[in-house]
């Protein structure tokens, strides 16, 4: 069973209609009363990043992971607790520091506090956030229109290609090693574009989990399509040369997730306002596809126009 | 390394001074201006519970032990997430109906809800339970008074009886090991105790980790000590026979944790009250001690006025 089984089999009823539960089917839960806006995450080692060779990286990965289920939503995070579980090994006191140091970088970059968490002695090293934010509006999933724009904010599949220089499946030049390194390790979240959202996406994710199977997750409700045409989905100089150089699939890598960049749809109207927006702020956001009617099926379109099928979709958490 | 020491060498100055944390030295963050509490906890197999065998009152303890601390408070707890992880052993179609099932009761019974979480795979299982309650105010900890009553709920020591039940360190009748092992899986939380604890309780705490444990981190920032009558510390009648005829030692016993009962001080001008309230809820309360001038040292007296040793402290979590 995957995990979409799982919530709906035996979790959805427990929400008890709890409309501020979302069907425990989007990234966060939001009680609009009180403005509150909770996501909890799990890191496991081995399963949500590869080892704990470098706390100092792997601790912010996991806080921007967790950061941006909130900042996708359009709010700002504010709180964050870290429940950490592990053996002597994980916590010694070099490693306990390098842990705080990080916290309090990412606590200067993204404007969050901690706020408390546990520590737990287990053989197995994981982490759960919880964080929180407060908003009096959040976008929620399942929201795109008919004939809405789909757009994607920076590059897809750095992160992907960074993870597999890591495990030593790619290797390259030491300056490319680092960019993707680097991009797997510390990704790109858009803060200053979050509140902003909120005035032009019909509906939104962040994208953790790879293009494809989070924009299928976004819309998992809707009896609605999609068009996406492969050309527009943005990827990096450093990942087109990759890509070439090592004859690698473009599709491949950017279904694989870990980018945490936003997708969105907004109506066509909203175009100008989202460029207008992406330009001041420096953001790139680029318009990939079209949410469609169910009469169509779901496709992924390729320069000449030809369909492609996808076989590659993203990670789900299967038992 | 205790979790204490942690926290003051690393995680304290995270806060940024920000007093809703509490100096991340509580039981639960408050954010007093948008009258939130939060408490954060993560249970391990084979540390905070035994095994799996039982899942459906695994599951009810993880939930009692964990919304305890937001009730312990003077808080109702609301809201609650659920992060587990684990195999698929662990989580099987059965099994995931038990916990679902479980939950559903202990929603019922304490009026929480199921707000999200997370599933991951692990080869540990483990689970973190976030919960959150509105309020205006709490109890915190570190807000003991000199002369101050000292006083418990209900009885101590139930619940590591039946751990050792459990892990057939005790063997007694099945009449008794089937009480001992339902006050381990399925502690008695006061929920109606809660909102009135906030008109006489100075400081609160729940005994997750033992009596004298609980109490030293509940004054652990103040000069004070405790002078606690062993004889006056509440135990069952079942209890009292199991002591007797294995000779075993009440003050060990008490000592251990996962009682769950609130341990609070409050000024002698409300032991009338207090008694007034234990009647009418049908709760038994305690008087088992004074706060005392750190001049003294804290001591524990027995029936006889002689002061005994206490060697064995609860339990706490080491790296």
């Amino acid at each position: 069973m995957h995990e979409f089984q799982i919530i709906n089999r035996y979790f959805s009823k427990l929400t008890i209609n709890n409309k501020n539960s979302l069907d425990l089917n989007d990234d966060v839960f939001f009680d609009k009363s009180k403005k509150l806006v909770v996501s909890v995450d799990t890191y496991v080692e081995g399963i949500h990043f590869v080892n704990f060779k470098k706390p100092d990286l792997v601790i912010k990965k996991i806080i921007r992971s967790s950061i941006s289920d909130i900042i996708c939503k359009g709010v700002k995070p504010k709180y964050y607790f870290i429940a950490g579980s592990g053996n002597k090994k994980s916590f010694t006191p070099s490693i306990l520091k390098k842990i705080s140091k990080s916290l309090k970088q990412e606590q200067n970059k993204f404007n969050i506090i901690l706020c408390g968490g546990d520590t737990t002695y287990s053989d197995k090293l994981s982490f759960t956030v919880t964080c929180i934010g407060f908003s009096q509006k959040i976008i929620i999933r399942n929201n795109a229109k008919l004939h809405d724009d789909i757009y994607v904010t920076g590059n897809l599949g750095d992160s992907f290609a960074g993870l597999n220089i890591l495990k030593k499946k790619i290797y390259t030049n030491s300056l490319l090693n680092k960019y993707f390194v680097n991009k797997y390790y510390l990704p790109d979240l858009h803060l200053e574009l979050s509140k902003k959202l909120l005035s032009f996406a019909n509906t939104s994710i962040d994208i953790s989990d790879g293009l494809i199977t989070d924009l299928e997750k976004l819309i998992n409700k809707q009896k609605l399509s999609y068009k996406l045409n492969l050309n527009n989905i943005p990827i990096s100089q450093n990942l087109k040369k990759l890509l070439i150089q090592k004859k690698l699939n473009k599709l491949y890598f950017i279904s694989q997730g870990d980018d945490y960049q936003i997708l969105f749809t907004a109506n066509s109207a909203k175009s100008r306002i989202i460029n207008k927006t992406a330009k001041s702020l420096g953001i790139k956001i680029s318009k990939i596809g079209k949410i469609c009617s169910n009469l169509q099926k779901s496709k992924i379109i390729d320069q000449k126009g030809n369909k492609i099928d996808v076989k590659i979709k993203g990670y789900f958490h299967r038992f």
